[in-house]
């Protein structure tokens, strides 16, 4: 079983479309894969998930490994059965997170050493190997290497070190990875470098001298200016294996997706749609509308006409506003599943403008659409 | 076509069973309504209630006549619409939530005086007239009557006072009910009294005397032993006309609905299953359960074997423990999902025994399983 297969580059741009194969189902690429931190996306249920085309979702290993922990996953043989969900599983290795919530962290050749965000007492080491590790137990489709993740801004001097060391960590989450025996799960690696080119090129280069089934762009996304982002993922992606899946980490809003894809990315991941959608922010081709607007007090249209999705062919902009303002949890749920939908179709279209062999059209009327603001609120 | 059909009378109990026709499809008796308070039953879909079983939700005339209002509402012809959900609705008038919740209510021959608790600064008059006024543009098939409600304890003049209060805005209720041309839907007399029976039994002369298609008896559950609730309830229901069904309001637990139905009750609401779920505490045969409780960390099994809802079909006491520990609001959906199904699956087992004619020995097994209290924790 091929791991990943490039059906088609676009012609007119870098686009791509492909399909990787798991054990537990094939993902058609492009993708975007809802975020779900702690074995649920936030608010909906895994049929739901199912029903707006989610094909993948992420687990956050940092939150998983402390809570339930690895133990009580184990005991249901792993993530997918211990939440219901049958479709293919991305985990992180848990380094963003310790990076960004944990306490007293601390970073050395080893592995970070931190203190866990919920008790402040316990102290615990995530090393390469054991990132994978923790991975395996959780038996994610897509497991991440172990990387260092450095704040926006930083140094070249600090970007070439952390470059450096996630690539030695690569090397050792590779080995870890190779030893255990028939492991059927993938690992990616991870590209570093922040926002200096010529470090992101060795990045790719060690990288991929290491050699993985797919390869992840970290660092973007981190509060750097968008005009940068593009031009760190410009450079970075071409760079990278054509024979294996590409994954643009923490991305993004709808048009960054559509930058990325005509960059050549395949995979992207980010908690806006349902992070924004539990804010009362609904995503529409023409723009985002906000539902607590009084100017949807008694508007009886759903929140985008013609969406098909589950809330927009049952529920009015009226009636998610009174629940918003209510500060009834349905609202949660009817949101989220609205705005994964959104994603969902978004990445689908594109997918099938590539396959047409035309993503600078669809690119072109995504702007055309979007301008015309009529969702904006 | 007849609002309410008698099927049978249990024979060994004063347990009933029957069923009511209304404009949104038919409800068979006894049943449990669950609480919709803001136009949504925490936490649930219209679907999801469906599946559970549930024939017909509450809604509460106070909250939704302050938010989002009767206008918005309108615009969507009713209720129904407006949440999605097709079966019966049966609203309450109001009444007891201004009394709780309101600031600065005042009664009056004329009704209630008040001022939002949400607001705080707009003053309403929630009159007789009003409140059936309110329901009607709410549509709900079964409205109730505006009634005074007292606090437990009470003195028997005070007691005596609201009942005659009560009696006198039955009949401008009914008044206005009748006068709107071919209003679809019932509206159901309401019995007060306090904790004396002979104001109990003057309180169903006159209620009865005024003439609704169904009676309910409100003011128990208020904070009085449960011996003087099922006192009270064993006094009152055998007075009502056998062939309206009887509401018993607010109540309760799984055992008091037993009982009341052995009393001849047909129909109950209370806030208990949803509420209690949301704080991890879930039904079972053999008793209650908590779901945050150390002991089901690790455990595989759902909340209740055998239980056939979705929740128990698809998940663990350690994933919803885990989902409960993490705040995550999938849980709330899932023991709510649990609780109503055990709930509805209740009352549809008890009409079973009540037309196989043997109600006294299910309410026996009832006990007897509650007293295994393997479900305890």
């Amino acid at each position: 079983m091929t791991f990943f297969q490039l059906q088609k580059t676009c012609g007119n741009s870098a686009a791509r479309a492909g399909v990787i194969e798991t054990g537990h189902g094939r993902i058609e690429t492009p993708i975007f894969m809802p975020v779900g931190t702690q074995a649920t996306v936030k608010a909906v249920s895994p049929e739901e998930l199912e029903a707006v085309g989610a094909r993948i979702i992420l687990g956050n290993t940092y939150h998983l490994y402390l809570r339930p922990g690895t133990e009580v996953i184990g005991r249901f043989g792993g993530l997918h059965r211990f939440m219901h969900w049958q479709r293919p599983i991305l985990t992180d290795s848990g380094g963003f997170q310790v990076f960004s919530l944990a306490e007293l962290s601390k970073i050395s050749e080893e592995g970070y050493a931190f203190q866990s965000h919920l008790d402040g007492g316990a102290r615990h080491l995530l090393t390469p190997e054991s990132a994978v590790q923790v991975q395996m137990a959780l038996n994610s489709d897509i497991m991440m290497c172990l990387d260092q993740c450095i704040a926006y801004p930083a140094g070249r001097e600090q970007a070439a070190a952390a470059a450096d060391l996630t690539t030695r960590w690569a090397r050792r989450c590779k080995a870890h990875w190779q030893a255990a025996a028939e492991c059927p799960n993938a690992l990616f690696g991870i590209v570093q470098g922040g926002m200096f080119p010529e470090l992101r090129t060795r990045s790719v280069e060690e990288i991929a001298a290491v050699g993985f089934p797919g390869y992840a762009v970290g660092g973007l996304s981190v509060g750097e200016p968008k005009a940068l982002m593009l031009e760190m993922a410009a450079h970075t992606l071409p760079l990278l294996p054509a024979g294996a899946p590409r994954y643009v980490m923490g991305v993004g809003t709808p048009a960054d997706l559509i930058e990325m894809i005509a960059l050549g990315a395949d995979m992207f991941d980010c908690v806006m749609p349902t992070r924004n959608a539990r804010n009362g922010q609904l995503f529409t081709a023409a723009g985002t509308l906000n539902i607590n607007n009084a100017r949807y007090r008694d508007d009886t249209a759903p929140i985008e006409p013609g969406c098909d999705c589950y809330t927009c062919r049952r529920y009015s902009r009226a009636y998610l506003r009174h629940l918003y303002l209510a500060r009834e949890i349905l609202v949660h749920r009817l949101a989220t599943i609205h705005n994964l939908h959104f994603y969902l179709r978004l990445v689908k279209e594109a997918r099938v403008a590539i396959l047409e062999g035309d993503f600078p059209r669809f690119r072109k009327a995504f702007y055309a659409q979007l301008e015309t603001g009529a969702g904006g609120a």
